[in-house]
């Protein structure tokens, strides 16, 4: 058995931790689960925003599988813990939505950048987040991504200090990776794209950047689930941070050349 | 004004020519208008398609503007010749199509091989069906796309014969073009995708390739217009083929890195 797919087994079960470390080499993705009426408008919001909303599955209406991420995998169980959304607010933080389940529900699966970070770090580059053991810091910009129907908000972004020459050699790896977030958006003046205060990230734990080093901002798949609070739709699922859906997909599978 | 826009201004007029060597260095695109009933569908199969059904650009319900593609754009109007489809049969073919559009048509536009193929050129590579002045051929074959609903069918390719060593570049340049099929296909063994005459293109024109040559094959954005005949949709509008939507971005813009 792949260690992704007993990895979801055990999630399966009722195990509820962070995917980080868990099935290495693997694809983890963020969920956000829509009725059909608000799914056509997000869907376009990914459509209109890869960057930060790369889709890398989606299921049809009101079928929990999505066998093209994992033959047996099972929506509606197999996340680690869950966040239920009602008019904006989380109202249940379930292991399970089989109570919440209804035939009307899409799910899109968004990658993720545990994968570009595995590809950073094969080559050599150590990611101060990681070193520290904390969560990457995220911040909200001052950039907007465009609409769709309800679904609107800035971007937000995750950021890694790197010294100039890794910050190269990150762009030229990260543009293999457009379905985990690609390129950078930007590097080295955090204040252009509105953030004013570096050590104070909107989302995860501040970390240090070294005089030698420049701030780089890749787009961050905490933007849809932002988004998705800021339009108070009726009905939402996503996952909970940082406990994501392990696939059966290989990050090397998504890398272009 | 733009050469791009200058083009979109005489079709709306009632010009309608190929717009091959058209508004050179603007970028071209294949056109998808369906019904909303139908829209989520089919924006799903390209969604599960990307190679050949690369999304540029996307209408609102009833909106015949696509600003991003071109502020002025109005794409009842702009592309020099239309088809309209019912029931999989073709039964109008207008310069306009004012007396068809609805408050429920969705319009995609879908990248065209015509942008990789002036970074090949510009790189100093020749194309023989340019060199013959004919059509790219191109065939049918053996892969299925991911069905939608209605939508399903064979992955049309586009072939190019090139020497080896243009062809590994061709590889290396075509893959910093995701959204305009990005990377061959295939490239060697025609039969290996069911194709079995290459002299003989289910679409377009023959070419001849050199002993020294080999065929390589791209995703073409004519399998999108065969999927909507195949699927027998009571309504949809296409391009005829070679007419494209000339738009006001630039083929350099779709560049990944």
């Amino acid at each position: 058995m792949l260690p992704s797919e007993q990895a979801r087994r055990d999630f399966r079960a009722g195990k509820s931790v962070t995917t980080s470390n868990i099935a290495n080499g693997f694809v983890q993705g963020n969920l956000a689960i829509l009725p059909e009426k608000l799914a056509g408008a997000f869907h376009r919001f990914c459509q209109l925003n890869p960057k930060p909303c790369p889709i890398i599955g989606m299921s049809e209406v009101g079928d929990p599988r999505i066998p093209a991420l994992g033959l047996d995998l099972d929506i509606r169980t197999d996340v680690p813990r869950y966040r239920v959304w009602r008019d904006g607010e989380i109202v249940d933080e379930p292991t399970d939505i089989m109570a919440h389940w209804r035939d009307d529900l899409v799910a899109f699966v968004l990658g993720c950048s545990f994968s570009f970070e595995e590809a950073l770090m094969e080559d050599g580059i150590s990611l101060r987040h990681i070193e520290h053991k904390v969560r990457v810091p995220m911040y909200r910009t001052n950039v907007a991504c465009t609409s769709s129907g309800p679904f609107e908000g800035p971007l937000v972004v995750s950021m890694r200090p790197l010294k100039p020459a890794d910050a190269i050699r990150a762009v030229q790896i990260t543009s293999r990776y457009p379905a985990v977030h690609g390129a950078p958006v930007h590097l080295g003046h955090p204040q252009s794209i509105g953030i004013k205060d570096i050590g104070k990230p909107d989302y995860g734990d501040p970390v240090p950047i070294a005089a030698d080093e420049i701030p780089v901002f890749w787009a961050c798949g905490v933007t849809p689930q932002a988004v998705i609070a800021n339009a108070k739709v009726p009905f939402a699922i996503t996952h909970s941070p940082g406990l994501m859906l392990v696939t059966d997909l290989r990050n090397k599978q998504f890398a272009v050349i």
